[in-house]
């Protein structure tokens, strides 16, 4: 049987992941693949890896340039993650006329566009299954499943830590702070959360799923970006007695006046399947013209997980070698000179409902100003809620879920309201989506 | 751009759909397929449909022959379904080299076997996504999504109408023929419903879910098949007070003895994704062993939905017409020199939980020999539910669930108890799933 010979860059957890996944399933993927996949050669900085590669056959070095260059290796992986070296690396290799299969998230997001222009160019495949939401299938099934459709919307849950923090945080009641430090303690959250708690990892993921879905260009830097490190357990306590959970969504909705691109805290009325998505568990959900609403879940991260949909997109690229690449499916399902160039919405144009909690002073009319400035600016009140004071306190409560109205209009009428004398602080802004489904 | 021509056999429900959304989403679909996908040909015994083909600018036929024997048509789609002529049109359309894609589900289980093997020999493929969940493309994440992974477990609600069914009697705590009957108002269920509610349908689609996942032939005669007609409303409040929903289930597992592949109503713990599938959506799990669980949502029937699998289907085989066959995707997942021998298991090798209910005498001493004939066959009981008999009756309601045990020792313990004096009637037996996930 054909040998395909892959060269494996970065030994972290998805890198072992992957060596041990094509080691124990070798006989089930060769049934499939048509093919003996071997990887042949591996490259780490951290020396003390060599040792699991003698082990498993595999030829080590610390220099993934030699990898690269390799000439006998017809597919290099890369696993290394972040912008730098991985974008000179995968380059070099697509040079060399290698294809790609990776898991970077962020190289894609930020520079897919470059990468998959010197891949068409050589013509190489890059694979980037990996990428979004782990073991789900997702890149495929949008590109692939539900070719036949105009995509409507996606949102998912595509951060598996923010979605355990907000679980653990209302299934305990417990602050953002006090999960945050449990996550990491379980491995759940890196020791810099920052990509994960300020959303910037759900923004790369949502970039590459808007631009398969739509077939439009990657463009990270127009994704409106919330994390959720505001998100408080009251919050989701009244979110709870209204009849919805908090979620951490990435939202992206093709509209007449553009494309949205969103990823923030969002009330999602518990019936919902999203909804009920917990702990580290990622879904998509995908809205198509013909199919309607469809949803993929399951891990989003880990090292088999990923590992899982690393070694698929390996298997589509062997079963691929023999082919042209004029039929290949396109990188980012749209053939590239068929993108498309409607815009990106700034999200003062998005349109939501919103969950509002403010505190006001516990006295006649104040309720008024607050309904006056609101239909001003167009705002209906869906449900309200108002808590006494407590006895210390003079300030009550005001909990509200406002009809869908834009960003532009909730950001003046947030503003009038702050500035009432009667109002303490800040107004708490949840979105709400009903995700029409 | 490349034209590629296809030609449709039976224009009902999902043919029209297909015609539909090839029409309003050509610019999105020539985009993703790099080729412009034209139906030129249509069949259908009905020649009504000739306004509907002439308003679109198709050559109507009623002889489907003329469509088969075009020598201009690349692929054929057949939507009559069931055996015959189906596979007769469609073993004459792969002898004239045409590639095919079908929703028919009955023809893959029963004579897929064949139907590839041919095919194989002219180089030609056999599409079949929409022959599994409608809109859903599972075939392609289990074929190609997970393709690193040994499948461990598949577990799908495949039948909309017996879920639509299940859902309504849960809701409005009605009987099963009064559903029936709604569901045949409103189109959800056949005229004739044997097909759905025997779980004739689900064995069909299980066969080929099983098929893909372990790379075994389609062995449709190996599938235990229970449908949902002896459901009761009282069973499925019970279920919901033991914290359960009841689920019309298409199970295939991989056991050391071999393959299990069955099709019944199942108790499954609420907490479960796949207990909240409603209505008329469809749903499947599918366990790796290196993913751990995923889940596929949407709908399962209708037009539009399983159109969208039968267009992503043509575009497929059309990008991939210029591709020697060798290289392609297997149809069934695993090449066919490949395929393995496993056994399929007896049901009665089979082991899950039970859901148990039976009338017994209100008298002291009925409970010790029920225990004891379990105890005897090695049946744990997990929960119990007793119900002391209504006034005008003598007889109580004994509710249990049991650990897992095989159905031979389940079948030997409930003949045991049927024959006891203080038993009345028959048992009502339901499996209990937990899916380990």
């Amino acid at each position: 049987m054909e040998v395909v010979k892959v060269g494996l860059l970065g030994l972290g957890t998805v890198g072992s992941g992957a060596v041990e996944v094509l080691t124990r399933n070798d006989d089930e993927i060769s049934r499939r693949a048509g093919r003996n996949i071997r990887i042949t050669a591996a490259a780490d900085r951290d020396i003390s890896r060599a040792d699991f590669c003698k082990e498993k056959g595999i030829q080590f070095t610390d220099d993934a340039y030699e990898v690269v260059n390799n000439p006998e290796i017809d597919i290099i992986i890369e696993l290394i993650g972040g912008y730098s070296p991985a974008k000179e690396l995968v380059l070099k290799a697509i040079e060399n006329g290698k294809h790609i299969v990776t898991a970077n998230k962020a190289l894609i997001a930020l520079h897919g566009n470059e990468i998959f222009g010197a891949a068409q160019e050589k013509g190489v495949s890059v694979a980037f299954e990996a990428s979004v939401a782990g073991g789900i299938p997702i890149i495929k099934a949008v590109r692939e499943g539900l070719s036949a459709n105009k995509i409507q919307w996606v949102a998912g849950i595509i951060n598996g830590t923010g979605n355990f923090i907000l679980t653990e945080m209302k299934d305990n009641k417990s602050d953002f702070a006090d999960v945050l430090k449990e996550a990491q303690n379980l491995g759940y959250a890196e020791a810099d959360p920052t990509f994960d708690i300020e959303g910037i990892d759900a923004a790369h993921k949502l970039t590459i799923l808007a631009s398969i879905s739509y077939g439009i260009p990657l463009q990270f830097d127009k994704v409106f970006t919330e994390g959720i490190t505001r998100i408080t357990s009251m919050d989701i306590e009244y979110a709870d007695e209204l009849g919805y959970n908090i979620k951490h969504l990435g939202i992206s909705k093709r509209t007449e006046k553009g494309i949205e691109l969103r990823v923030h805290p969002t009330l999602l009325p518990k019936k919902q399947m999203l909804a009920n998505v917990n702990g580290v568990m990622n879904a998509v959900m995908v809205n198509g013209d013909a199919v309607g609403s469809t949803m993929y879940y399951g891990a989003g991260a880990g090292s088999e997980p990923t590992a899982s949909a690393v070694v698929a997109d390996i298997i589509d690229v062997a079963r691929s070698l023999a082919v042209d690449s004029e039929s290949k499916v396109p990188s980012l399902a749209f053939y590239p000179k068929k993108m498309s160039q409607v815009p990106a919405l700034d999200i003062e144009q998005v349109e939501t409902g919103y969950y509002l909690r403010m505190e006001a002073l516990d006295k006649s009319g104040v309720m008024a100003d607050i309904a006056r400035i609101l239909s001003d600016q167009g705002v209906s009140i869906e449900a309200l809620i108002q808590r006494e004071p407590p006895s210390d306190n003079k300030f009550a409560s005001i909990i509200m879920l406002t009809k869908k109205v834009s960003e532009k209009q909730m950001n003046d009428a947030i503003k009038a309201i702050e500035s009432l004398d009667t109002i303490n602080g800040k107004i708490t802004r949840i979105r709400v989506e009903y995700l029409d489904c």
